[in-house]
């Protein structure tokens, strides 16, 4: 299963941490800005910097849509560098896709085969059939965003549902019937750790991507409590901001990771 | 407002046809393939045969991400020349996009500000305040999936929340909360007529972005029927792979567009 890579990962590094290249123009250091590739210069420096602490790497694709046609280049540049010099890091693309049956070959096509991530983050919406290219992929990870961070994600995700809520039905059609590869994820935000709990109750051994550690004020502990599974594995916890546009990435990556180590055992 | 743009041209020529630059690089005719920048190419060609029939082009950008950064400047590449010479037809940029927060800054500039498209299709299920950096924008206009066109909607949009669809509740809180600055669409399907005229009832005068005629099934005078709001208008009626993939797409375009001024009356 394709969930090993990033498990083995995990493993070896005794890490859960996602560490993310949501690097921004406006907010990396001057000195990259004058570079001729800034954001693939500073992603480079962050890779070095935290690279011992990172079972995943994940890429906000829309920090790099700004820039047209040049961020698409220093982010494919970003990836064949991680490919080259740690092919063992799980990469996942952050970029919320969901089209229509075959329109969705050209997410295929760009996100999983010319830029190479080995997952990239879905929104349920459109239903299985409209998804199922992606899932089709046995060697890749679809991240179906079940219960996201955001302080309104509760507009829908909240709704009742003949008693229960929105984001408790995602979770069972994927866990049922969207993983018949055993290759989706979901996306379960650090903010909400009682829905957590009740998303692991659900899935199984499902692996969740975590977004809101940090700057969105989810708990770690409690998170970590509710959602690690049986392996105590599980979870890919995510930070950017608070580590990458730090005074010191490695020492805030490192802090991470060793409470997250605290946390699993 | 800024849907009187497309309201201006779609009384000027009588036509409420969008005709989608969806162009697939394998599907293409051969002869564009050996151009240097061959999807630029087929667009003006196809730009050039159906601009009179044209109140609105709209462009899914998975077709153009498919082929990395050459693919993201040839979109660019087209939406110069259709602003340069058709400024008056408006452009909506198929991308489905939603992030959280000001993460969406990032797509706010690539779609409406790098690209200069007039709109783009949203996803809704992160809620509003995930979106807000798109509806904050007066100038343009945030199209946002409601009751979409493919087989497998209705597995989450038909879900019953307090005995209503999940469609029905998106397309009630895009008309009383989102739409505060009158930039609000929403995607109805063709193939639901029932539930376009439901949700006409809900919306009002609002404009609707109307996929699924043609290779979907959709019955064009049942639609325009169930979705024509009081001054004949409120629809942008999407035809794709019927006119650019056909022998002779002047010629499709022109019949489809025929048909729309004759359901119109």
């Amino acid at each position: 299963m394709i969930i090993d890579k990033y498990n083995l990962r995990a493993k070896k590094i005794n890490s859960l941490l996602c560490v993310g290249l949501d690097s921004d123009f406006d907010k990396i250091p001057d000195k990259f800005k004058i570079e001729e590739f800034p954001q693939f210069e500073f992603n480079k420096w962050i890779v070095e910097e935290t690279k011992d602490f990172a079972a995943a790497f994940k890429i906000n694709i829309a920090f790099y849509e700004a820039r047209g046609d040049k961020g698409i280049h220093e982010l494919k540049e970003t990836m064949e560098y991680i490919k080259v010099y740690y092919p063992d890091i799980f990469t996942i693309c952050d970029a919320k896709r969901a089209d229509i049956g075959n329109t969705n070959n050209g997410y295929v096509t760009s996100l999983f085969d010319w830029f190479g991530f080995d997952a990239v983050t879905i929104n349920p919406y459109l239903g299985q059939e409209a998804v199922q290219p992606f899932l089709d992929r046995k060697d890749k990870i679809s991240i179906i965003l079940c219960r996201t961070s955001n302080t309104g994600a509760g507009e829908f995700q909240d709704l009742n549902v003949d008693g229960v809520p929105l984001w408790q039905k995602v979770a069972g059609k994927v866990s049922q019937d969207w993983n018949k590869n055993n290759n989706c994820m979901l996306v379960v935000g650090a903010t909400y750790p009682e829905e957590m709990k009740k998303i692991r109750e659900i899935t199984g051994e499902m692996t969740f991507l975590v977004p809101g550690v940090g700057a969105q004020g989810g708990d770690l502990e409690a998170t970590m409590k509710a959602g690690l599974n049986s392996e105590r594995l599980g979870l890919t916890i995510h930070s950017a901001r608070g580590i990458i546009f730090s005074d010191n990435p490695k020492q805030e990556a490192q802090k991470l990771c060793e409470e997250i180590r605290e946390n699993r055992i």
